[in-house]
């Protein structure tokens, strides 16, 4: 393999580049650490959540060449913690020798939405109703199908809820066709709830999936993380993980894959695909045998995959996103005076605090709690994260007790 | 508190100055990222460990108090990944109006063997016989009273062994009192084998408990931990685990405090003190709902302190030490190959490695296996770390599965 000529002179071992300086990235490098590793940074800026964190950070724009060939220069592969980098240049490091985890071919796939509706298609897998539109009579004609409100999605670039429109006429289609160019139009399909189905696969083809998840979005972003998905049949459980890995397989993913999908009364859809580490995943931290984040950083290296075992029967992962106490006229404590209350109170709650500027609706952290009774550990994770972003104190977790536990 | 003048202009949270770049430091920054930290340090040399890995790095030496006043400057408490820093230095940053934990108070149990036992036995806790000896005679006089041989220690600079002796009479104790000035004497007592009891303090003066381990040493230098240690009473467990609270309390120490232990036939008796993360507890990365580093970090920022219920009913950790394998005329292969067969193998067992230059003795990374036999557990663990360092396959658990697993 390539990578056998770019081990580093310090420590012997293969060299990891990642595209983004986010949250992901930040916890990749944790990962990294206890693999002999020193994750390889591209950042946007130096205070960017894995620019605090790590030796080895460049700062750059994701969308400029030279900014990643330096990057791959004596790097052993090259990965993300986002989907930005534009396919050309990806195609452009490949050809000049370099490993790139997931290539861009396989990548497109969690850029474009069309590019991913049109593969799944030809593999016949489960997906809503869906068609590329690029005027109003087209998302009427659509309608007259599958009937309205229509979804209609930019194709690239959304993310968190953001690029996703929901309209209930063909004005409103023309509006936003008018104004994004061609989109894809899905069926707003009947739900029970959002499900994610991880795996991670090495060039060798070796694959590990974790159990089955539930998330619970709010707004279009990710709140909660229930892991395994309450009451999710032991069938429809493994339909989702072997969708995950034919999903992985046919398009080649090398590193994490994250199966957004619908639960319906017929089973799975598929929503969407990520292929990094991903939110729905952040629970494996504590919660398996073997994080995401390790694991990305084993697929990408083509090391052996870890065990995925859960290591309690229940966890739960709710996220912190910026509330009342980011706000600039808060007067309540501090997030280090925060912190210390949510540690008091709940020992046994694990913090990930991501160095961020703290903003509304930003993701600024999470949390994650373990045990046997998902009312239980969702009532105590879901406390927690509200109190450390909004300063409000649960009643049914009244600070009660003695700080000190 | 002092610390809060100290806030993090970026994240808003406090910041940790840990003096030394070595292992401890580079799992401390692991701990530190989650709860919003990054970890500032004082390495000996850019290649160092934690050097690698931090992004906030001060090169100097410990012994120099200017290198130490620039560490501290804006930092809001100041730790220690090893003990060598002398205790008029830390007396000087305390006076300048510093935090330092734990206190040079404290610390010099655990930099001072005379102390620690002039102190224990001020406290009626339970040591062995000892002597402070100048010469010769002072030796034969203590083996009159306690036999030979007698341990002669060097009060200050021992570790992993050195600065140990075993010496058979007076001829030899001469020897070594001339090259070495007064030493500490000590009775070899009939021991069962060598426990650890781990504390964490805040200054709050909140603690919190392990479960106590037994460790293993093979050439004085620690070889396997095994937790809990099998077969202990719950009585003299509970015993233990009193004595080190005691211990810390009385002491004043802030963050980690591992009292090593002899077990005899009459109960435990205290070897030595480490007030710092210590190697006794690596096991509690995964083996713990809150690490030792994680710990040391929330007691020396005066966070209250997290659950240390285990994970599994069986923790062993084996370190691994430069073996055949880093030998410059090793022939086999190499250390990205070896981890690539160690994860191959054993799915489940996790790598923690430092990043060092391999060197024969040297602590080069530990490995953690988990499960509910001992027996099991530890077979697992050795022969995973005895792979890694010697390239040598253990028949029990030699290579007949698939590598894919």
């Amino acid at each position: 393999m390539s990578g056998s000529a770019s081990l580093s002179a310090v420590t012997g071992l293969p060299v990891v580049a990642m595209v983004g300086g986010g949250q992901l990235a930040r916890m990749t490098h944790q990962a990294a650490i206890a693999l002999g590793q020193s994750l390889r940074v591209l950042s946007a800026g130096p205070e960017e959540s894995a620019a605090l964190v790590t030796a080895d950070v460049r700062i750059g724009d994701h969308g400029d060449l030279e900014a990643l060939r330096e990057l791959v220069d004596g790097a052993t592969v090259l990965t993300f913690d986002h989907e930005h980098v534009p396919t050309e240049h990806l195609r452009a490091l490949e050809l000049a020798g370099h490993r790139v985890a997931p290539g861009p071919a396989a990548l497109v796939h969690a850029q474009d939405k069309l590019v991913l509706r049109a593969a799944l298609a030809g593999a016949g897998e489960p997906q809503p109703p869906w068609a590329r539109v690029t005027g109003a009579d087209d998302v009427a004609d659509f309608a007259v199908r599958h009937g309205w409100p229509v979804i209609l999605k930019t194709p690239r670039g959304g993310y968190d809820g953001k690029g996703v429109f929901v309209v209930e006429d063909a004005a409103a289609a023309a509006e936003l066709v008018e104004r994004h160019g061609p989109l894809l139009a899905e069926q707003k399909v009947p739900m029970r709830r959002e499900l994610s189905a991880q795996v991670a696969r090495s060039p060798f083809g070796q694959v590990a999936v974790w159990p089955v998840v539930e998330t619970v979005q709010r707004d279009g972003v990710c709140a909660e993380v229930l892991a395994p998905a309450p009451g999710l049949s032991e069938e429809l459980a493994t339909a989702a993980q072997e969708l995950a890995v034919r999903i992985a397989d046919r398009l080649g993913v090398v590193g994490m894959l994250a199966v957004e999908l619908f639960e319906t009364a017929d089973g799975v859809l598929v929503n969407e695909l990520a292929m990094r580490p991903h939110n729905s995943g952040h629970w494996t931290i504590e919660g398996a045998r073997t994080s995401q984040f390790e694991q990305h950083l084993r697929a990408v290296l083509d090391y052996p995959l870890g065990s995925t075992a859960m290591t309690a029967p229940v966890v739960v992962m709710a996220n912190v996103l910026g509330g009342a106490a980011s706000s600039p006229d808060w007067t309540g404590p501090g997030l280090d005076e925060r912190i210390h209350h949510l540690m008091a109170h709940w020992p046994d709650v694990k913090l990930h605090w991501y160095g961020k500027t703290q903003r509304a609706g930003r993701k600024l952290g999470h949390l994650t709690a373990l045990g046997d009774d998902v009312t239980e550990v969702r009532a105590r994770a879901v406390a927690a994260a509200r109190y450390l972003a909004d300063g409000v104190v649960d009643p049914a977790f009244a600070f009660a007790h003695d700080p000190e536990h």
